[in-house]
């Protein structure tokens, strides 16, 4: 088991947090299916169990931890409101978590962020600020909101709360698997800054011990992997760019790298044309809307950077927030 | 309850029919999830549940009532093998139910059908035999093939086995809808030959008698609507064109016909710009992929077609296999 605090003195979540998310979110989340396809069986040649977050409220899993988060703040929090800062999926399991408890939420999200997401988040009824990214720095600028109206900041990964909401992803899975009689040898999740695989990793690590989990990162934000394998936290590249919008974060969070570290196998790497490719085999075998960032975990598995032969392997897709001319784009890239 | 053979002397399938298919079917077919998205509520006014038969094996619910059918022929008859003709959905659940019951395969598919499933047809080891529609009758041709080789018919929708396995549909749904509390008003159902519809018919009537059962159809393909307006079965207009490939069946059958009349509440016409419409809808609200013919019920639902305002709705999305242009040029069109 991780200790209960980091060396800074941060309280890292535990198993037993997981567990009080879920019976916070029974009823409020949307207990996702486990897909499964002959054919991309066939293609892998093993077993593959797609966990469909896309079908998760607001199109992401990003709410489970969001509603986990803001359904703890006092009366008095609750009734000066919440700031947040997200490229798209946090911002809109934001705003639907608020809109849910009555909270007043503003949003700090980028100017180019996928019109889908920005209109998803406005349509919860929550406020906007939008910033341009190559200038302006989102925490600072949510920092500044939250102390001028004395709102509570809630942050996408490093946090003790989102990373438990995240990880009942992560006991549905281990439980919706065992159902089937599958035992599990490998977990793939997608990985910006952490918070959901850390999640699942406190939920798998107890449920299902002898699987190895491994973080997916797109080319260039390949931080995780990095810093799994330098024992220690190292910043994506400067320069990098990737079409996965959702995980752009620049480097592991502290709290979730402090459980990462401890609980995964390590990082694989996967190109934005196989991100592409599997949003393709996704559109085609599973009828699934993957959005680039929510397809990184299948397509590890799909262009063969994790050997599924023989192997039950889970992948989470993560989340099907997607302009259409971006998913048609993918579905006309060759195979 | 419907009477137990047609004036022909046809044996018309009851509700215990459709109780026996779910056992049958029970770790076969998946149980596909009932869907909801706060954003398509508020489209419609109302409460809005989307089963999901995308989801299913083979990617439509046609998997159920194959499997149903082939699941009891004789040992000597398995070893005839089966015959079948279908525009692409039928094609692949009788593909894949043989597949699984190590029965051959002879299917007749239409040369334009789309290009998804010719490949998922074959890709579960059938023998795929083309034909001109424009030219020949994919009956004639289907029922040679089967007198050549001593094999079975499988009929696409006009048979009580066939009936009874799509049934298990509605099963599902009222399950599903009865644990989350909800009463269903209507339940909306796309309908070709009409299998779909009387099958779930059959199993909402005893699971949920007061919701109202409607057909949906696309325009030119309307026979079912007006055939159950004149009390009588009608053929669709000869001229007719829908990109609803589907639902073209230019009959209702006859023991279809037989149960709608008794149990349907009447029939809904959508427009190819509607289904379309809808299309985009699911694509970017429930992050699923619908084939047009999958769609009209959502359709008819956010058209207006049926008043979904204050009401329960369900509808059925039947299914998702569609090629990626035409589901690009969906997402394209205006809303």
């Amino acid at each position: 088991m991780p200790s209960s605090t980091t060396s800074e003195g941060r309280r890292l979540p535990t198993f037993a947090d997981v567990l009080d998310a879920a019976r916070r979110l029974e009823g409020r989340a949307v207990l996702t299916p486990l897909l499964h396809s002959d054919a991309l069986d066939r293609m892998v040649g093993g077993r593959l169990l797609v966990k469909a977050e896309p079908l998760q409220r607001t199109g992401s899993f990003k709410f489970r931890g969001a509603f986990n988060r803001i359904s703890r703040l006092s009366p008095d929090e609750r009734g000066r409101g919440i700031v947040a800062y997200s490229s798209g999926n946090h911002a809109q399991g934001v705003a639907a978590a608020a809109s849910l408890l009555d909270v007043k939420a503003t949003i700090v999200m980028p100017a180019n962020a996928p019109t889908v997401k920005a209109q998803g988040t406005l349509s919860w009824g929550a406020e906007v600020v939008t910033y341009d990214p190559e200038k302006g720095s989102r925490e600072e600028i949510a920092a500044r909101l939250a102390a001028d109206r004395g709102a509570t900041t809630v942050a996408p990964f490093d946090d003790p709360d989102i990373i438990a909401g995240q990880g009942t992803t992560g006991l549905e899975l281990a439980d919706q698997a065992a159902a089937l009689g599958a035992r599990l040898d490998a977990v793939l999740v997608s990985c910006g800054g952490g918070g959901l695989i850390a999640g699942c990793a406190l939920a798998l690590k107890e449920r299902t011990p002898m699987a190895g989990l491994y973080a997916v990162e797109p080319e260039g934000f390949d931080d995780t992997t990095r810093s799994l394998e330098a024992g220690t936290r190292v910043e994506a590249r400067r320069e990098a760019r990737s079409f996965c919008d959702a995980l752009l974060a620049p480097r592991p969070g502290e709290l979730t790298f402090a459980i990462n570290r401890r609980l995964l196998a390590g990082g694989l790497v996967v190109s934005d044309d196989e991100a592409a490719f599997a949003m393709a085999a996704a559109f085609r075998h599973l009828k699934l809307v993957l959005e680039p960032g929510g397809a990184v975990a299948l397509a590890a598995a799909l262009a063969g950077t994790f050997d599924c032969r023989g192997k039950t392997v889970a992948v989470i897709a993560s989340g099907g927030n997607v302009d259409p001319d971006t998913f048609a784009d993918a579905l006309r890239r060759p195979a």
